[in-house]
């Protein structure tokens, strides 16, 4: 297990790893209402679309503990009211909404009705989603485990470890549970502008972790591959659509680009509470557009000369067509997507 | 003409603005004396391919006016020296040794049999080649004007316009140019990772001229193809070799591959200094590896954890299959690039 947490729940309030101090510093930071989670989801302090899921849920827990509702039809309401301010804090990844949705259906239990039982289902819904996204997460190191080659030069984007989830990660939680079952990987980050989660976060838990790691520019992508035989790409996701278009970290489609074009296997990891079957095309999901600044400085170093012009989008849409396989704790779904997706939704639903 | 120069002869001193302080200062440095150029271009005070040749011609100017040979045979074995080291001050660029190798042609005239003689012919070659640029630079952008539609959206790489040459530039040079003609175009902007010169340099630039521009990471060239409706993609070039294959500036293959997935036109912009018909193939191309900290800081703010490895290629190679064509002042080249670019190299012989 990590030396670090992501988010957690300690003593009636949200701690999470304040990820934009990282890697120089690690400093926790506590959020006692559902306005400081949703303050925090919003400027990233936390990210990575299962742990803002697991931050949200926490955030109605946080909401329904210090309640002083008089009674549970009133702490519905206030958790409703929360749950709108916790959604609209980033619009792109599905698990934010997911992960509010149920914790609002638990509560919605028609026998949940005192406050005192009402507070106590919803924390354990937000510990059970916590629990249920590390057991995903092992589970998808486990699924992908055929798919590496002994040694593996594996390019990957952005970050998708435990700092993106609550313990090992989607696509990084694959590179690390390879390397713990003593596959010889090596992975090459993608530093991956503008605010730098390759390299920064990435590199920074391979380094915990003893991963071999060496951080590339994201233009540098296509020439590896070119030149220096990557055996694939794994990519996390913010919201994969009923067709297979995968909504991801700005820099991911032109990963997918580079390598279609050298036949490298393209592999996009997530849990399935990632996975929206109510829409059925990428062309439909909403990219956030984030500040100008985010590009125009690092730190407090500006790069550019003053107000210049910036189009900041946070993600991009992979179609389907340039995804080999996507890879959940429920099994691996293939080409065509909208068939494998919708019969893995199904198994997923009937053993949940 | 720009209110900014960016390689000029001044006072028997070779004067460079310093490109690293960009675009926040802007600062003028002399150098007297050729190990004083030759670092000036390996720290990048000065870069981009045709300024770079530039630079070094007036690096052997330098070298001839302070000499104290007490004669033609001693000065000639001090420029060949001094040529040697500049040689080496970068290795992928070909106008480096292309103009060291013209001025040491010119040097080696027996008709210039006095010291004085070969001083002065030195100095005229480099402001030929200087001049030379500048008219290169006016006849890419007339060339080129047929191709860019009206409107015009114009992805563009790192930084190709007057700070990479003497006057107006390769590939920004052309979207100068059709902006000067009245033609409405909008350049998108690639920061260019890890020195940001798109970012730094081309924003400047756009911003002196009113050049309508937005700036993007380098990740997003593929979205912005998708969704956005490019028109055409324009770079520069660091060396194009005989079949066509372009080494530039990191990145420039990854957005080839993405103009290629989406249809979108993609021309390389370079004077036929550029063009080295002795290497018959891109894979014979020294690509420079530069130093890690350009990867792990900004200015002074380190990005990274502590000694992240990192691989810090400064350029890749597009091989000619994804270049639509190679526009030059002798003209624009197109596939197959063996056969254009080898009557276009005899037409430049012809009329030189």
């Amino acid at each position: 297990v990590s030396a670090f947490f992501t988010v957690k729940w300690v003593d009636g309030r949200v701690r999470m790893l304040d990820q934009r101090a990282l890697p120089h510093e690690t400093n926790y930071l506590d959020f006692g209402d559902y306005a400081g989670v949703a303050g925090a989801i919003r400027d990233m302090v936390i990210r990575g679309a299962p742990a803002i899921g697991v931050a949200a849920a926490y955030g109605l827990a946080v909401t329904a503990i210090h309640s002083q509702a008089r009674d549970a039809s009133h702490l519905r309401e206030e958790l409703r009211e929360a749950a709108s301010v916790l959604r609209a804090a980033r619009p792109t990844a599905v698990n934010l909404a997911w992960a509010l949705d149920r914790v609002l259906g638990r509560a919605g239990d028609p026998e949940l009705d005192t406050v005192e039982a009402l507070q106590e289902a919803v924390l354990q819904e937000a510990h059970a989603i916590s629990q249920e996204e590390v057991r995903a997460s092992l589970q998808m190191g486990q699924n992908a485990l055929p798919l590496i080659p002994d040694p593996a030069k594996i390019l990957h984007h952005c970050n998708t470890g435990s700092l993106a989830t609550v313990e090992y990660g989607t696509a990084l939680g694959v590179i690390r549970i390879a390397h713990e079952h003593g596959k010889r990987v090596h992975a090459y980050l993608d530093e991956t502008r503008p605010r730098l989660q390759g390299a920064r976060l990435s590199a920074w838990e391979c380094k915990q972790h003893g991963i071999p790691h060496t951080v590339i520019v994201d233009g540098a992508s296509g020439h590896l591959m070119r030149t220096m035989g990557i055996d694939l790409c794994v990519v996390g996701a913010d919201r994969i659509v009923a067709n297979g278009d995968t909504a991801n970290k700005i820099g991911t489609y032109n990963l997918a680009l580079a390598a279609r074009a050298h036949g490298v296997p393209f592999y996009v990891v997530a849990p399935s509470s990632t996975i929206d079957m109510q829409t059925p095309h990428g062309d439909e999901i909403e990219i956030e557009q984030r500040p100008a600044r985010e590009v125009t400085h690092v730190g407090e170093v500006q790069i550019t000369p003053d107000d210049t012009p910036v189009l900041n989008l946070a993600f991009d849409v992979t179609p389907a067509q340039y995804i080999t396989g996507i890879i959940t704790e429920a099994g691996i779904a293939y080409p065509p997507f909208e068939q494998s997706l919708a019969e893995l939704m199904l198994r997923v639903r009937r053993e949940s």
